[in-house]
């Protein structure tokens, strides 16, 4: 059993489940469908699929998620970042649109699944270390941007460009902008208004009237699904249908196998888009998962959630989907209704396909517009100057991370910008890192204690060179390391000994090592000898065993007073 | 003049030169002669080129570097690695021996001389902290094993293979092997017993004839100038000109300015392996001159290699050359027969210009497989054993590293094997980094020293956890951080507030301020405040000013004991 419950962690609270329970989390199922249908529509067509795409997607990935996920509250499904680089991955292989492009959508969220299942496996997800905080800053803020100009053609009516990126998409808008059709960017237009005017007016009202905190969160966010409800009916009673593009026919059919096998070569073509979308899946899921989890001292377990995502994925692509992530805006309000467990989102799946099949011909008349309005207030969610003036703010080198992220991404895509900003945040951190803190220190006061000269009045001596080196000594710092020490040296004619105090070396890798044997190598051709000082027991451990150890002319002392007052004693 | 000094470190050795300098200089210049010779025209012939692209580039090299380089004993010019490098490189663009490939190594080496350049004015030397130890190993491993390989055919007398690798070599070997040349490989055979025997035994008889240290040096060394020497004479008097490949005509022209114009597509084209052979010139020579300095307390100026290495790689190549580093072999030669400045070089270039002209004629008759035997006795001066055996013994990380650098230069080349074992050594470093050493601490013995709990027998309190993060805040482990406090708080259910103790925190990015916004942020719902202690100086400054510090419901304690105690107290 207790095997069962490290694989399925739904076995986990399903036999502590109480019947309160299963209340709250009913009604957080039946909230976060209303956000749930007009989103994950609006997200297909985002990324270039039909409505049941996104809805088959949304079904199989809460049912996988809910049998293996560590949170007990991440509602996981078609999101707009997702599937802004869906578009972007599937567009270099097929046009949008087409039965082709949907096949290889559904590929590219199949591998992007096995990829998540690839990193548990290889215990690799350490991989999201790779994205610093000014990368996905930059990267969320100009995809955002180009999520909104995509939706441009499908506001005003105009039809869809080849490219997605900003400057083509603004081109062909520009040409196509006598095919105006003032119906499209009139229902888009109010949808718009709408939702807005729910998200920033409705609440106040509604808690003025009384309403529990959780239903006033749920009737103002629901604003897309009253702007679907509002367009359908007026263009189905003013008979607009004919007048404006919508959504059409939606089949009715329930999720079933659609997959239908995938060569090596379409693994090899989609796997760089994969490993990227894999990467941006995880961060998403897991930081949004933490965050809910730590709100009620609950935990979330990464390596399950490579496994539950990766499933996720893997369920959500052979129906006929794309791939999946945890959503940021119904997670929150699946967590304020008051979701205890995934049965929640089991409660919601199961509403999805009451949905799916009694409910698709509605969607039928409801147009692009609209979903276009309910993807850019999206896409507005995601553009967060607050935080990204504390970039500015903190630091200069995330300041430059951030830009050249932004810039990337806008004017070469997503992933290469996502790319480019992983590979500048790390030359800046490895150029940082190449100048680690060395001081030199003296003895303070007569005491024990050893300060850096530059900052405390300290005793210092010629013959002795203590030099304390903040860091550990590995490939990337070891030839500054080096360099700074040869430097003394040949500065001071005086100088007989080097102490080198290793209090904050966590660890010393083979180029550390090398440094230091060619080091003492050197400095005893000039009549320097090298020494060590407070070594820590793990490092210790390792260097006992090498040949630098039993070779080397100097001693390795205990504490940097004992070595000073041993050294200085000699009479070398 | 001080201004002039900074810019040609020539003058700040010319103005204090003596006669006895020069008498020593004039001698190490003589020497090195020797065996720079045999050198240069056996690394322009593995580079694809004739032999008085060799001589162009050495002379060019020593000229350019004697006025701009800071290191006095350096000798600058053809190298083994650099002209594979330069062979693999120039071959994607055109076949081996044709002028136009000729044209492009030319162009190949005066991009590399770009490339420094550029790293100087924008202040980047720290590249080659991309490389470590055990990159550098394997690769150099594996191009030592790539260039014996590519000698094979020379030696036997057969035709040359169309590719570098070693399987294609060995394939084309097997194949031609019928026309296997007799008299190519008995004088290829020859000449590697002769350097061998040269290398190894000569030095203890001519020591035991009381031969001085520098001259057995020099003569031991000169191995490869013996061997042509003979080979010579055999070839012109035995008359077998025409029964074996020999180097042929060698114009006797003095290097003039070869150099035509490049075009952007052609930079565009190069820069990715000029970019390689940049980082591998500067890194060889700086490690070579740095290790000659310092047994002289004498300085190198990595910002002033780039230039000198740069210039060097200019000047080498308008005149007909290519790529050039800093020669391990003839600098150390160079050091040993007492050179004190680079007028010793100046001297070496004079003679090879003397050589040039009058006695270019001699080498006509000089063998192919000399030349492979000089090749192959230098490349096997590149397998270092012992310092693998090394790696192995001490980093299972960098054991990891060298595998795969050494395999994918012998399978992909050299440049994707050295472009795999940096990503490699980085992801290896990022994944150890991304869980640092994290230390939950109590009070020790009632002292103000607070330990490990899994350590020391300490003393811990339910309602405060102290934990010691032996790192920095950034973005490779704030996510490992934040939920190893996150797991306390879930299983501490009397938990109140959380001590970072942050001695070793040196900076904090703006990922780490995020998360320990969020973290303070999710605690504070949860009932539990977060406090830090032993801020640095630096860090705190910086700290002071975000919106964190002034939000922020915990304190900011000066030490660990003062925290306890105030917290301790606390009744809430």
């Amino acid at each position: 059993m207790l095997f069962l419950r490290r694989i399925f962690p739904i076995f986990d609270w399903l036999s502590v489940y109480r019947r309160a329970d299963f209340a709250a989390d009913s009604m957080a199922g039946l909230i976060v469908l209303f956000i749930t249908v007009p989103q994950v529509i609006a997200y297909a067509f985002l990324a270039g699929l039909p409505p049941e795409a996104g809805l088959y997607a949304a079904i199989l990935a809460l049912v996988c998620y809910a049998v293996f996920g560590s949170s007990r509250t991440l509602a996981v499904g078609p999101t707009a970042i997702i599937a802004m680089m869906t578009l972007e991955a599937t567009s270099e292989f097929a046009s949008p649109g087409t039965e082709f492009y949907a096949e290889m959508a559904m590929k590219l969220g199949l591998v992007t699944g096995l990829v998540l299942l690839l990193l548990r496996v290889i215990n690799f997800g350490a991989v999201i270390s790779f994205l610093s905080h000014a990368v996905v800053s930059g990267f969320i803020t100009a995809a955002a941007i180009l999520i909104i100009a995509n939706q441009l053609p499908a506001m005003l009516g105009v039809s869809s460009p080849a490219g997605t990126d900003v400057l083509a998409v603004l081109n062909h808008v520009v040409k196509e902008i006598g095919d105006l059709n003032l119906v499209s960017l009139a229902v888009g237009l109010g949808s718009l208004v709408l939702i807005w005017f729910c998200r920033s007016y409705l609440a106040g009202w509604l808690s003025s009237r009384g309403l529990s905190e959780v239903w006033v969160g749920a009737l103002t966010k629901s604003g897309p699904m009253y702007a679907v409800i509002i367009a359908v009916a007026v263009v189905f009673f003013g008979s607009l249908g004919e007048n404006l593009p919508i959504v059409g026919y939606i089949p009715t059919d329930l999720p079933v196998l659609r997959f239908s096998g995938i060569s090596l070569t379409e693994i090899q073509m989609l796997l760089p888009s994969a490993l990227l979308i894999a990467m941006v899946v995880f961060m998403e899921s897991t930081s949004i998962g933490a965050t809910v989890a730590s709100k009620r001292r609950e935990k979330i377990e990464p390596n399950q959630e490579l496994i539950s995502l990766g499933l996720a994925n893997v369920g959500a692509s052979i129906v006929g989907g794309f791939p999946v992530a945890g959503s940021f805006a119904r997670t929150v309000i699946n967590f304020h209704a008051g979701a205890v467990s995934q049965l929640a989102s089991l409660i919601t799946a199961a509403l999805l396909i009451v949905t799916l099949v009694w409910l698709a011909g509605f969607f039928h008349y409801l147009p692009k517009s609209v979903l276009a309005a309910i993807i850019v207030i999206s896409a507005m969610q995601l553009l967060d100057w607050h935080g990204i003036k504390k970039i500015f703010a903190f630091s200069r080198t995330d300041a430059v991370t951030f830009s050249v992220t932004f810039l990337a991404v806008l004017s070469l895509g997503v992933e290469t910008g996502i790319l480019t900003g992983i590979s500048i945040s790390f030359v800046l951190l490895i150029r940082s890192s190449s100048k680690p803190h060395i001081a030199v220190v003296g003895r303070w006061q007569g005491t024990e204690h050893f300060r850096n000269i530059l900052r405390h009045e300290v005793e210092v001596f010629e013959k002795v060179l203590a030099v304390r080196i903040d860091e550990s000594l590995y490939f990337v710092n070891t030839r500054y390391i080096e360099r700074f020490i040869l430097n003394k040296v040949a500065d001071s004619p005086d100088l007989e000994h080097i102490l080198l105090i290793c209090t904050a070396t966590n660890f010393i890798d083979t180029s550390g090592l090398e440094m230091l044997e060619l080091l003492s190598e050197n400095l005893e051709e000039v009549g320097v000898t090298l020494h060590l000082a407070e070594v820590k027991g793990l490092v210790m451990d390792k260097l006992k065993q090498t040949e630098f150890y039993s070779r080397m002319k100097g001693e390795i002392f205990f504490t940097t007073d004992i070595a000073m007052k041993s050294l200085l004693d000699r009479n070398d």
